[in-house]
């Protein structure tokens, strides 16, 4: 859907306003300037804009050549003359346009959205087709940070009913580019967030890979967390790559390890995240919505879900859980997909790194079947179920079977093939694993049990020592849940490339507590 | 309250990161660019800033001096270099920074009001404390608008209890100046708008500040209408008062007409209402709110509120108008407020003329008892209304006493006063009112009788023709509701500075119907 059938899809509704403002255009030269302004802004002189009714923040559809684009204006009486415009960077990666090329300045109309918005705020159910004009026009730069984050809060307080998360999917789906693999069968994984250290797809992918199945995986970067999937791969190999090239990898190796964000699959979603991030708002459909276009986008057709629950992770308990997995699979079966569900425990990391490297030493140990043992079987029930689901193997040796790939030497050689694929070193081992050169280990201030291990605080460290951007920061796990310790004993060493950061963590410390003892005696009162 | 009262309202509940992020801050020298860019926006330089955790679009405090700001940050690798940071007009105007000063860049806490804003969005009921820390952060600048909608769409969509607008009304009050007037008894009045032409407060002030009572009136400039009460009395004087001025206005002649906007009364409502522009939500229990502030921050103790009804304005009918009314009534009078409504017929216009100079020329008659009767009886019905219940006059009598105080000339020679205190002409009179000189006389298309005369219609037409900041531009109605024309006759006339826009206005009447004839037959099929 482009521009011209917005118009055509919202002619029914246009007010006479919008009518004759589309009369009204005029055209300035470029100035341009080569700065990130943080959104498509363009900036005109405030006495010609108000002389042709705009005003600050109202957008504009800008016409160079043959190219639209829609952009926000701010106002200036000095910075440009009459008939002037300055482009910024955002606009010009779109435009072709050099100082002095005619730009048309037109009003721009009431985005249709607008309407469904209402819709939803007022407790209505949205078509498939309205859920696609709001992303359309969301793709399209129309629809202001004020009116998407009402969406969003509206469809945090209605809910969305079964249909609306189908609809949303297929929405998001269209909004980007898809994976045409031509193979099959296609399976994928994904985790519901919170667990450090939990890099499970690294394992699975070349398991899955290695027996003969597809796993075309894309994978995100952190947000709040030390680390994502894509910051970990990309300590050994690119995860920047365009869709043909990562269809060419997995053509010949079965799998891959991918940032999606580079793919412009789904990229609706990447705007939704946007918006949902300052408020930290996660209405259970969108969330729905944004995992399960992902897969659809890279053609999945069998899909293992992660769910931990447990301290500090998204879900607090099993009953939450099954309600969500119920969901991920109904709503799977109306879009295609054959979903399974595995609930785990997820109060605790996965693996003893936390941050890109360190991650990425714990999957090369587990592939060298040297490594955390909670890692490795974790890693081998999500890629079991995935074996027993396509049928390559009966139900009930899908685990076996993992372990055997593990065991047989195959994992790891296949996910050499992928992270050579993928422009890494051939042959990739653990010695090729940066580490930081700054560390500080973190010791028992008293005698006790490790009762529990944090992972929302070890995050916080692990990002105040420079995680994910510093590749080497982290934090690494020297203890286990239920070790007995003695003050002075080791708990977790922090990594860092740099002093300064490396001491940032450790004064982060005061307030943080990454690895709990416990204590007979809770307070003292008197 | 101060940025320094929020971190401490807000200890209890900032998180261990926000204490840690308080450490981290760097200082840059100013580099000037004196544009608007439609928000406290500062430029860093991008590798600067990310080595300091801060990335496009979060906020930061910038100290400088003793001044603090919250701005929002754009990033640019090459139009500020490292040590740099670029401000823009809208910081400029709060620092009196110089090319070169030093700025210290902190990272902002998260904003305490995210809490209340979610307390909302769930369902619960917002103390008048939290109200109040939601309002001053949006003073600070600390909310991002994305924050911002999504708190006006939880209130439009739970909606608001008596004790939260209660709790808004007075925050709101806080958030600005207050007019300490110093004199007894103070009346003022309010219309709920929507009506064209509806300029009774011009004919109202007068009357009451003739009669001997207080009316510190302050009004607001058009939005989407073809004229606002302040920018109709701006066709005489000004109305932009600093608030020093208006008081010795009242003080000397016990009333005026003043631009609200000027005065930074009910500050945090100016705010408000810039977000809920874009998505048109006016949620009940904020509109309440946002008239009571405005006229609780003049002391006044008597209100009379003006609720239209009817085809094209913002209530359709009589019972929705009364639990409007009923709201208003007893939300006054828990703020110390005396409050009596008037539900009126507003589906159209008062008066002749529609626009600045147009609606002035109407009030001006009225003052010398030759102009529109339904402005003269609507402005006597309001003013009979405060007259009464002030005690000023006995019940029954009030309309008898204002028409007699316009028939006095008293009324005339008060308005006449207000104008030449507030900086226009002495002794200003109907031929002093400038006329435009582009016109365009539209007529009857068929024989028929006039059917209805359209608010909104007509306002579009005056607005295409240059309203309301061409002071001359707007339309004169030639016809009232009922009277028999034949093809040919004229009906109403549009008034402009200048023939592009005249031709404009025209141009639109295609789509827009300002007065329409009666039709037997409404279409023919067949």
């Amino acid at each position: 859907m482009n521009i011209g059938d917005i118009v055509t899809a919202g002619a029914s509704r246009l007010k006479p306003k919008d009518e004759v403002w589309k009369y009204k255009k005029y055209i300035c030269r470029a100035k341009i300037l080569d700065l990130t302004a943080g959104g498509k802004i363009v900036v005109l002189n405030e006495q010609e804009a108000h002389e042709n009714d705009l005003y600050a923040s109202h957008r504009v559809v800008l016409s160079c050549g043959k190219k639209q684009e829609v952009a926000i204006i701010d106002l200036s009486h000095d910075l440009v003359s009459r008939g002037e415009i300055m482009l910024f960077s955002e606009v010009l990666s779109e435009f072709d346009a050099k100082e002095g090329d005619q730009i048309e300045i037109m009003h721009m109309q009431r985005p249709a959205s607008i309407e469904y918005i209402k819709k939803k705020m007022d407790g209505g159910e949205l078509a498939e087709k309205e859920m696609d004009i709001v992303m359309t026009e969301l793709m399209q730069n129309r629809l202001s940070e004020a009116e998407l984050s009402s969406f969003i809060t509206s469809m945090y307080i209605r809910g969305l009913t079964q249909d609306e998360v189908v609809g949303l999917t297929n929405s998001v789906v269209a909004s980007g580019q898809t994976l045409q693999l031509g193979r099959s069968p296609i399976c994928d994984k994904h985790c519901v967030g919170g667990v450090a250290g939990n890099r499970t797809t690294m394992v699975v992918v070349p398991i899955i890979a290695a027996s003969g199945l597809y796993i075309p995986k894309t994978s995100s970067r952190s947000i709040t967390s030390a680390a994502g999937t894509a910051d970990t791969m990309e300590t050994l190999c690119s995860v920047s790559l365009p869709i043909d090239d990562m269809r060419e990898v997995v053509q010949k190796s079965k799998g891959c390890v991918v940032w999606g964000g580079a793919l412009r699959l789904a990229s609706a979603d990447d705007k939704l995240i946007k918006i949902r991030n300052p408020l930290s708002l996660d209405p259970e459909g969108v969330m729905l919505a944004s995992i399960l276009a992902k897969k659809k986008s890279v053609g999945a057709e069998y899909v293992v879900i992660d769910i931990p629950i447990g301290r500090g992770v998204k879900l607090a308990n099993q009953a939450e859980a099954k309600k969500l997995a119920d969901q991920f699979i109904s709503i799977g079966k109306r879009l295609g997909m054959k979903i399974e569900v595995l609930i785990t425990d997820g109060s605790e990391p996965i693996g003893v790194g936390i941050g890109p490297a360190l991650e990425c030493a714990d999957v090369i140990s587990v592939l060298n079947n040297t490594g955390p043992t909670d890692l490795r079987e974790k890693s081998c029930r999500l890629a079991g179920e995935i074996l027993e689901m396509t049928g390559k193997v009966k139900k009930g040796s899908g685990f076996d079977t993992a372990e055997s790939v593990l065991n047989s030497g195959k994992a790891i050689a296949k996910f050499q093939e992928i992270v050579e694929l993928q422009g890494g070193k051939k042959g990739i081992k653990l010695s090729d694993v940066p580490v930081a050169k700054q560390r500080h280990i973190v010791v028992a201030e008293a005698d006790g049990r490790v009762f529990h291990i944090d992972n929302r605080m070890l995050s916080k460290i692990a990002r105040a020592a420079g995680a994910p951007n510093d590749k080497v920061a982290g934090v690494k796990l020297l203890c286990e849940r239920g070790d007995k310790v003695r003050k002075g004993d080791p708990l977790f060493e922090i990594h860092s490339d740099s002093e300064t950061k490396l001491d940032f963590a450790v004064k982060a410390l005061e307030g943080w507590e990454g690895v709990e003892l416990e204590k007979s005696v809770l307070s003292r009162v008197g």
